[in-house]
C-alpha cells in the first residue's frame, strides 16, 4: 500500500508557512507500515494541482491532499478533485446545514461564500470529523482500471489531524486489508545517542523483526530526549496493550535508568512529580540559563512544588545568594562549580526550599563560553558537575537545564526510593 | 524563470525531520521574483530521486536539490545527478584537499568514506561556500535542447543557507538575465493586524506596483510581530540603499509608532537599548509568564541593564514583594492589576532598579484563565493594564511579555525622548 501526500497552498511555496502537515501525516503512515514515497507542495493553481494529483495517483494507491477547502475563490481543491474524477460538484444539504449551524451557534449569519464548502464531488463522501466549516472528503475513483482514493482534508493542522487520525487512517488500513488493532507507546530517554541505543537494542530489534508483531523506532527529539516508539499490532485492544506492556518492560530492562518517562511525560513533569511524592519543594537560581529552566518548569503539571526562581544576572543578587549560602565566591570563580554550588544553596535558603538548583557559566560578547556548571543543594550537601557544550545560547540553556533535571531525577528522586 | 525545489531524505518522508529548507528557499526565490511552482520531498532511493529530478527539469529551468551529499552509502544525490546528466563522477582533488584539511585542523584523520564527497559529476563545478565537508554543486545540463541547471546543496540548514544565499541565487539571477542589484529591509511592527496594515498601506502599495522599483510584503510572525519586507531593485548598491531608505521613511510615516524596529531588532533588544541609552536599569517579577520574559531578555544584546528577575510562584516570595512595595494585596486581588502593580514596585525595590516590570494572572488545572495583568513601576508611579488572551500557556506568556515590553517602549522610553 502506497500513499502520497500533496499539500496545496501558494503560501507554502513562498515560505510564508512551513508545511508541517506533510511531516505529521508521514509519521502516521510510517507507524502503520504504509509507504509514502513522494510528498509534493503545489500552489493554488487548478492545472498544477490536477497535474500533481494525477501524477500521485499514477504512482500510488491513495493520495492525501491537504489545504484548499476554505470558502474563498482561491480554495479550489474540491473543484480540481471533481475534474480529476470526471464528475460534477453537487450540493450536500447535510454539510450545508452543519455549516449554517456552526455560524448560528455563534450568533452569526453564514456568509454566502461558505456554501461553496457544501459542494462535494459526485460519488465522494464526507468525513464524520468536522471541527471547522470545511468537510473532509473521501473520493474513490478508478485509475487505469485500479481502485484508488483521494482524501481531501483542510490545511488547518488541528482539523487535518482529527480527520487523518480518524477517517483517513481507518479507511486506508481497511483498503490495505489490515484489520488488526494497532497502537504505539513512546519510551523517553536522556543520556545516550541514537546509535548507542540502536546498539544496545540491536538483538532485541532483530528478534522483533522476525516475530513481526511489534516494531521499535528511534526519534531524536533534541532537548526532549531520544524517544523509542514501540508500535504493536494484534487482533484486539487487550492483546495490543499486553504486547506494549511486555515490550516496554523489555526496553526498560535493556536501557536502564536512561529511561525517564513514557508518552506525555516530560523531564520537568517527572522531576516535579518525584519531588511532590516525597513532599519536597524546589527553588532555582539561573545565570547562564537566564530564566529558561523556570519557563520550562512553570507550565508543567506538578509545578506547585516550585516555590520560586531567581534569574541572577546582576552582581548584587548574586552576592546576596552567596551570603545566604554563607560562602565567598571570588571573581575568578564566576561561572565555575564553586559559584553554582553557592547559588544553589543560596536560593534554597532564600525560598526556604528542600532542593535548590543552579546553573552558572560565562559568556563573552553575548556568546556563552559553553562551559557550564550546575549544582543541586539539599540539606545533606551540594552536588555539582561541569559540562562542555556548544557555544550556542539555545543549546547551552536547553542542555544545561534538562541535564540538571535529569541529575535531580537520578540522585535526589532515586535516593528517595519511590 | 522557474525553479523547483527537491528535498532528499527518507527521514523527511517519515516525519522525523520537518523540511524547513524548502520553505526558506521558496522565500528567497520569491524575494527576487523567481517562480517556484512545485516542491517535492523524496526518499533516499536512486530511481525515485532521478524521477523527481527529471520531472522537475521538464517543468522548470532550474532545480535546487537539498540533502544526500553526506559521506555515507545512503547519500546518493551526486550519483543520481551524474546519471541524469549522463556523465561519470570524477575525483576533484581540490575538494578532497579541503575536506582533508578540515579534519586535520581538528587533529583528526579523514575517514576514507569522506572521499566520496570529493566526487563531482563531470562538467559540474563546486561552490565557493563550503562550511562543512559537503561541497555544493552547480550542474549545468541540456534538456530537450534547452540549457538548464541543477544546484545540489547539503541538507544541513546552515550549510544550505550559505550556498543558496550565495552562489545559487547569484547564478540563478544571472541566468534569468537579471543584473540588477536587489536588497531587502524588514520593518518590524507590533499592534496591528495584517489586514489592518494592508489597509493603511493600500494606496502606497498601488503606487509601488505602478512604479515597479520596490515591493512590500507582509509576514505575520506571531510573537515576533508583523513584518513588512521592503524589496528594492536598482542598477547598483547605492541606488538600492537610497530606495530602501526612502521606502522605510514612507512606511514609518504611514504606520506611526507601531514600528518598533528594523531587520535584526527584536522587541527585547529595542527596549534594552532604549533603557541603556538613558542609563536606566530593569528588574522583572513574573507569575503567569513563569520565567519566559527573563528567558527572552537574557540572551538579547543590552541585557546588562537587567539586574535580575524573580519567578514568584510561591506565596512567600509574593508576600515579600508586596511588603517591599509597601502595599497589601488581598487574596481576591490575585492575578489582578493590583497584584501586578505590587509585584512590579516590589521587584524594583528588591533589585534597586529604575524600572520594575511584572506579569500576573491566574490559572486553574494548569490552564491560564487568559486574563492577564501587567505593570510598569518607575520612580514616578505604576502604570498597569489588563488584557484578555486565549487560554493557552504559550500565547499567554508570549503576548503578555511582548505586549508589556511594547508598552515600556511606548511609555518609559518614548518619554525619555530619544
Amino acid at each position: 500500500m502506497k500513499c502520497e501526500v500533496v499539500a496545496v497552498g501558494t503560501e507554502l511555496l513562498l515560505g510564508q508557512i512551513v508545511d508541517t502537515n506533510s511531516s505529521w501525516i508521514g509519521e502516521q503512515l510510517a507507524a502503520v507500515g504504509i509507504d509514502s514515497h513522494f510528498q509534493t507542495k503545489v500552489g493554488d493553481n487548478p492545472r498544477r494541482i490536477a497535474d500533481a494529483l494525477r501524477l500521485a495517483l499514477s504512482r500510488s494507491d491513495a493520495v492525501i491532499v491537504s489545504g484548499g477547502l476554505g470558502p474563498t475563490q482561491d480554495d479550489i481543491t474540491r473543484d480540481v478533485i471533481a475534474e480529476v474524477m470526471g464528475v460534477e460538484l453537487v450540493h450536500d444539504e447535510m454539510v450545508a446545514a452543519k455549516i449554517r449551524e456552526m455560524f448560528s451557534s455563534r450568533g452569526r449569519e453564514m456568509p454566502a461564500n461558505n456554501l461553496r464548502q457544501a459542494l462535494v464531488p459526485d460519488g465522494a463522501s464526507t468525513m464524520d470529523e468536522q471541527p471547522g466549516t470545511a468537510p473532509g472528503l473521501v473520493c474513490p475513483m478508478v485509475v487505469d482500471g485500479v481502485d484508488k482514493v483521494v482524501y481531501a482534508v483542510p490545511g488547518v493542522p488541528m482539523e487535518m489531524r482529527q480527520m487523518v487520525g480518524g477517517t483517513v487512517m481507518t479507511d486506508l488500513r481497511r483498503r490495505a486489508g489490515d484489520d488488526a488493532t494497532i497502537a504505539s507507546r513512546v519510551i523517553r530517554t536522556w543520556g545516550n545517542s541514537e546509535s548507542g541505543l540502536a546498539e544496545v537494542l540491536a538483538d532485541h530489534i532483530d528478534r522483533l523483526d522476525s516475530e513481526g508483531h511489534a516494531t521499535l523506532a528511534f526519534l531524536a527529539s533534541g532537548v526532549e530526549g531520544l524517544k523509542v516508539r514501540i508500535t504493536a499490532k494484534g487482533p484486539d485492544q487487550a492483546s495490543v496493550s499486553r504486547l506494549l506492556d511486555a515490550e516496554e518492560a523489555e526496553v526498560r530492562a535493556a536501557l536502564g535508568d536512561i529511561v525517564f518517562g513514557v508518552d506525555d511525560d516530560t523531564m520537568e513533569s517527572v522531576v516535579l512529580a518525584g519531588l511532590a511524592r516525597s513532599g519536597q519543594t524546589l527553588a532555582v537560581a539561573e545565570t547562564i540559563s537566564g530564566g529558561y529552566m523556570a519557563s520550562r518548569l512553570t507550565p508543567a503539571p506538578g509545578s506547585h512544588v516550585l516555590l520560586g526562581a531567581v534569574v541572577a544576572t546582576g552582581d548584587a543578587v548574586r552576592q546576596r545568594l552567596y551570603r545566604l549560602a554563607e560562602v565567598e565566591v571570588a571573581d575568578s570563580d564566576r561561572g565555575s562549580v564553586a559559584e553554582a554550588a553557592a547559588l544553589a544553596e543560596g536560593v534554597r535558603q532564600m525560598f526556604d526550599a528542600d532542593v535548590g538548583l543552579a546553573t552558572a557559566g560565562l559568556s563573552d560578547t553575548r556568546r556563552p563560553s559553553g562551559e557550564v556548571a550546575v549544582a543541586i543543594a539539599t540539606s545533606s550537601g551540594v552536588d555539582t558537575v561541569e559540562w562542555r557544550l556548544p557555544r550556542d545560547h539555545d543549546r547551552v540553556r536547553q542542555f544545561s537545564c534538562i541535564g540538571l533535571l535529569d541529575r535531580v531525577r537520578r540522585t535526589v528522586i532515586a535516593a528517595d526510593g519511590r
